[in-house]
């Protein structure tokens, strides 16, 4: 045990795997980086953050998480520019709403010294595990089980937060197809689709696996009263273009409050481009589609970044949308990504250096 | 190893933990029974069941349970008559649910014959967890989680089926006071409500946890959409008494399509009690309560089995409920047991012996 940290007791890594890793080949995901932080909640306050070798951790069957799904997560990246330099983007964000999803769940909140003081452990730990150049980031995953014991349906007493921390390239691999949910839906209002609940996730799977089987990737998932309006869309917000506006949903109980979604609205209202966040009907993107005014519908968020689709199925229609030159999604990636990768001007103050060195 | 079983692997406990239970004071579901059930998939196939000693399993941090919430389970128990003889209570039923659950979260279905070949296996070898007399029983939590590592969100290609056990005694210790849902809400249409979802069980818990502030111990769900309806309770389906008749709510996907619930809409109508299963307005009941037809409230489920409510609170007015001799609850709930502990005659076949010498 080493202490190199006022708050958290580091034991580093004897075997570093980073050699085993083709870097250039990496599925998203599947290969954890060397270090990762647990911190455990027990009588009634978090222990001592402790940041030591990714690997597995003995859990009891009856351990409330297996049972009642009290997990909620966060996705974040770290970005590594050309002087190696490493920075996070709008880090305080997904502290903030770990702790909105937490409280809906009946998870006590984390710690935000605990946090920050975690991840700047861990990268600067593992930082060879961050790749520069654009794509290429470290995927960080912090997340909070119900450890207890105890198949009682009534909120867990323990806890363990864990930060994890997996290097990543591109989301996804080939161009993007999607369908409109009609039967199947996301969340309620009143609901915790709001939330990174862990249970929102795999409630998806079933209807996206039939997504898939008619050769659609995602679902773009409706209000679940009367499916008329167009929410999210897997782990992204989605943006429509319409003539030269940008619509998207406003963010409500069952809608992920997505930073990379405030981004984009920030970048492109700073650009002149005008954004309407108002609820968007689908009959109104299917008419848009068919007068030739829907110009782009593009996926935002941090794993994916932001993903252009290339068309959409509704009511077994597939509607493909045109190749635009100057697209708003590809323009504003760029910008975002500039931002990430310390390679434009931070004028909104998103950058969060992590001293590695 | 030692194999008595064609097709499940034992290994039977050196060191039995009975003698340190204390059976006349149980907490639901903490402690477990000597033995449980593990069965993994693995490369499209479940392997061989194992039945072995219960204790920790070890778990790599981005198993996909953890994230996602890919996770479903059921609860049954198993009653030991007077004669030592122990019985389960229509557990093709849970059979058939766990897959139906397993279904919409996209998780493979387990078979039928590793099922109750597992569980026959584990009650012969705990069968001294099995207490006689009413209200003893031995719970079982079968249950299935996503076990790849990778924190892609899409299905896992990996599972665990896992079967344990808890000696239990009464799930409520105290009475019960509710309270109707008017702003959060437990599932949507086109949801996973009517599935033994994990996530569904932690949406439950701030809702609830505010509803105990305020001295209520569970919420009545109402529909979502317009909170106008009443669904159903924390692990129980809810019926009303009004007048002579018992109204239920009807399933759909967003209710659980309950054991005890539909074994006592059977017992009723074979007492000549008329069930109207139907929506069932919350302004209906509030003013059958005003106007004094409204006699009996209680939840029914397996854990809980009948549990009378003592009033309900509504738009902050409480309602308590009046106390009837002969009330639909306890006499059901004698029904019922006198049937699960072999102490009256079945004449609907619903008692499944499990020979245990
Ligand atoms: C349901 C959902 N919507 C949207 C997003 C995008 O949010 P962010 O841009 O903060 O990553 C995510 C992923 O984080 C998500 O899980
Ligand atoms: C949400 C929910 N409703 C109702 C029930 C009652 O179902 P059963 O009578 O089959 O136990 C349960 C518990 O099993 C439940 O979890």
């Amino acid at each position: 045990m080493e202490t190199q940290s006022k708050m958290i007791e580091i034991t580093k890594t004897k075997n570093s795997r980073i050699n085993e890793v083709d870097f250039d080949n990496l599925s998203f995901g599947k290969v954890c980086s060397d270090h990762m932080m647990i911190c455990d909640y027990k009588d009634g306050k978090w222990g001592t953050p402790q940041v030591l070798p990714y690997g597995p951790m003995p859990m009891e069957p009856s351990s409330k998480v297996f049972h009642y799904g009290q997990a909620v997560f966060e996705g974040m990246k770290a970005f590594k520019d050309e002087d190696g330099k490493v920075w996070l983007f709008r880090p305080e964000q997904n502290f903030n709403r770990i702790n909105i999803s937490a409280k809906r769940l009946a998870i006590p909140e984390f710690p935000k010294e605990y946090f920050f003081e975690a991840l700047e452990t861990i990268l600067k730990l593992d930082k060879d595990w961050i790749k520069p150049g654009k794509g290429n980031s470290l995927y960080i995953r912090p997340f909070v089980i119900g450890t207890e014991n105890g198949v009682s349906a009534s909120p867990s007493s323990e806890y363990r937060f864990i930060i994890i921390c997996c290097p990543a390239k591109a989301y996804y691999s080939s161009p993007v197809k999607v369908t409109i949910a009609q039967q199947y839906s996301r969340s309620a209002d009143g609901g915790v689709g709001f939330a990174k609940a862990a249970g929102n996730y795999a409630a998806q799977f079933y209807p996206t696996n039939l997504a898939k089987e008619k050769g659609y990737q995602q679902v773009i998932w409706t209000d679940a009263n009367t499916h008329e309006y167009l929410e999210e869309c897997g782990t992204m917000n989605v943006f429509f273009r319409v003539g030269d506006k940008l619509l998207t949903a406003p963010t409500n109980d069952r809608i992920l409050d997505g930073i990379t979604r405030k981004s984009i609205i920030a970048l492109a209202e700073d650009d002149g481009v005008e954004v309407e966040v108002r609820r968007v009907a689908v009959k109104e993107i299917v008419e848009a589609a068919k007068n030739g005014e829907l110009k782009e519908v593009f996926g935002a968020g941090t794993a994916a970044t932001i993903v252009p689709f290339l068309g959409f199925d509704f009511n077994e229609e597939y509607y493909e949308l045109p190749k635009v030159e100057n697209s708003y999604g590809s323009k504003f990636k760029t910008k975002l990504q500039d931002i990430q990768y310390n390679m434009a001007e931070d004028k909104f103050d998103w950058r969060y250096e992590v001293k590695v060195d």
